[in-house]
């Protein structure tokens, strides 16, 4: 049951001028399922994008790279669920550059404008024929209305469709930034997005389109963790197509450049905290907040450590008010010089543990009042200098263990 | 259900002369259980101890950590269970005080001359005028031969008591080696015993024991992982009553030195497994080993990142052979430079993944036969290098879920 999250109503996903989405069900691990997407981008696109920090990177993984890194004017992006085409080696590579070809063949472009993106079971052959052989109804299914099904045709485990929104004025035109994400295990830090598409029409300085695509992915997938594992596939890719009419943003400083930033990250923002909402077996949205750290890196580690608990996260399945594991949890994090003396602990407006030491007016029947809930802020104050942090999660239930014993069955 | 774990046979465990163990009922948290436990060293006796590293350690870790530093001399070991002290800040630390003064000034001993220890919920008061009460009966309980009783007095979630005992000759004199310890969560590298109390009746230069003690815990108690929690409270204590009447060991490196340096890495690795073998829900004994790394570091790096991935864990619980999970947290693990076309992977004798890819020859069937084990082995060969190391980890079921969320109730 995802917390507090429903299925996007799709007349809501403005769709982005120059970009058409098209499904298709190719079979690749189950037959009758949406489980190819093609997005195609007008000429004079750009494209940015962000990887999972794993060295275990899949296939598509490295072929984006490679295919973003050897010239601009990438054209296409296609998507498949029900295989990951991770941990495949060389040949792993060279079914990832196929794909890519066969698409690009298909649309009159070369195979460097295509990139590609598996997501699924890792370890296995993906079944290039039948992407192939999908490609056609993908392609003749291509619309600009078509966010909502794409949504839709990306889901692995996720129970909801995950996509956002925003419309924004500049020089009085209207501004699109639209966007699509999955989870909902093997999320963590350091750019674990699962996937993400967002595009807009904005019409932008191509050199901004990357620094704005990190700020955005910082303040968003970057901050959610569900179970702690790093994906090997992990994609937050930004297009804007320029199509918008505006005179072109060319500082992210300038008011245009601002107010596309802040719809972006709304956006962002709205697609990562779905994923944890959506998070495997998840009944509870946690929000981390660490104040008063030395420096944000402490912060952060600070937050991932309660946040990765299974300690923790069990006793917000259970809505008991263990709190000493989140003491705990703060104690491992890694801060070598931590004085324990000095830290408070709130779980929402309850105070509940003061220099170190449990509240002599904390009273239990409020920290279960408070851990009943569904949606809970743990705030801990370092009390070490000015830095701050904050981090989504969900809690860690039956269904969690449920979900990923029986995902390949 | 442990894993191939029975409970000790107490005529196994051989006394060691110049100990004691009485245990009593104090109801720390709920009334008719053995929760209290005093250990009883000779005159002239040493100890040493490793504890966690938690920064928010326990009220009595602090204690035990200012009475070993006070001055040799320790007489005797406390422990209770029901209550961790932890995050009790001062007044925990008075509490913890208290107790040794309870039992010092009933022994003879200064305060200094008893170490505490406490297990069991955190951040709740310690109920010292319970324990005081206790301790007359734990006194007059005092005897040699009951490390059984004492193995089962601190348990918590332990569902099966745990010793080891094992003797060896020098100069023609039995020596003797037996300990008790918990678990069974908030298991995890980093000195995370949970609670082991060691005594060897053998004679030891006292500036010996605690290289011993650390060679011991390195080899053991550091490397097992259950969830990945570091508990505040986790101690290793060894004790030497320097009674077995043999010319004193004045070198770990002679052959006495290594005699007994063998016999406490077998106790000390038995408690350890056993901890893990009755990990929190455990279903399977996971031994995972990385080989092939460029140092040590990086392969517990890879190793625990292994042992601690919930997915990897929520597959061996569901015997599905899902090894990309295991190579995505290879590559996760942290070794910037890590090359995944060097990596192989096996599961006991199957040879899972080649160069980084599922190996050709491998058939899903072989891993499934070895998945289905209740003892599985994981080796991964980095080809970096000559260091290697192991680690030993259990799976991730429901019951884990069950057995933190439910703890409190």
């Amino acid at each position: 049951m995802p917390v507090h999250l429903q299925a996007p109503d799709p007349t809501a996903l403005q769709p982005v001028a120059g970009v058409e989405l098209g499904i298709a069900m190719a079979g690749v691990r189950k037959a009758g399922r949406r489980d190819l997407c093609v997005m195609t981008l007008a000429e004079g696109s750009t494209v940015a994008g962000v990887f999972t920090r794993n060295r275990f990177c899949a296939a598509p993984v490295q072929v984006c790279r490679e295919h973003l890194a050897a010239a601009p004017g990438v054209r296409a992006l296609v998507v498949n669920t029900g295989n990951a085409n991770a941990g495949t080696g060389a040949d792993g590579l060279a079914r990832a550059r196929a794909t890519c070809s066969a698409l690009a063949s298909r649309l009159g472009l070369a195979p460097e404008q295509v990139l590609p993106f598996s997501t699924g079971v890792i370890m296995e052959t993906l079944p290039v024929d039948r992407i192939e052989a999908g490609l056609p109804a993908a392609i003749a299914d291509l619309a600009a209305d078509h966010w909502g099904a794409a949504a839709e045709a990306i889901m692995t485990t996720d129970t909801v469709a995950k996509a956002a929104s925003r419309t924004i004025e500049i020089d009085g035109r209207a501004v699109h930034v639209t966007g699509i994400a999955k989870g909902a295990g093997m999320i963590r830090p350091n750019m674990a997005t699962m996937l993400g598409f967002v595009a807009t029409d904005a019409a932008i300085a191509p050199a901004l389109l990357q620094p704005l695509l990190a700020e955005a992915a910082d303040r968003s997938f970057n901050r959610i963790t569900v179970d702690g594992d790093t994906s090997t596939n992990d994609s937050f890719m930004l297009a804007a197509t320029h199509r918008a009419g505006h005179a072109p943003i060319t500082s992210l400083d300038s008011a245009a450049g601002r107010r596309l930033k802040d719809a972006l990250i709304e956006v962002a923002q709205q697609l990562a905290q779905a994923i944890v909402r959506d998070g495997e077996g998840a009944t509870k949205f946690i929000t981390v907040q660490v104040d008063g750290g030395a420096n944000e890196h402490e912060c952060r580690q600070v937050a991932y450590a309660i946040a990765h608990s299974p300690l923790v996260k069990t006793a917000f399945f259970a809505s008991d008010p263990n709190l000493g594991r989140i003491l705990a949890a703060v104690g491992y994090a890694g801060i070598d010089d931590l004085d324990q003396g000095l830290i408070d602990l709130y779980l929402d407006d309850v105070h509940v543990a003061e220099r170190g030491g449990r509240r002599p007016s904390y009273r239990e029947e409020d920290g279960q009042r408070v851990m009943k809930q569904s949606e809970i802020t743990v705030r801990v104050d370092l009390h070490r200098g000015a830095a701050s942090t904050t981090v989504w999660t969900c809690d860690f239930s039956y269904d969690y263990v449920k979900i990923n014993a029986d995902y390949r069955s």
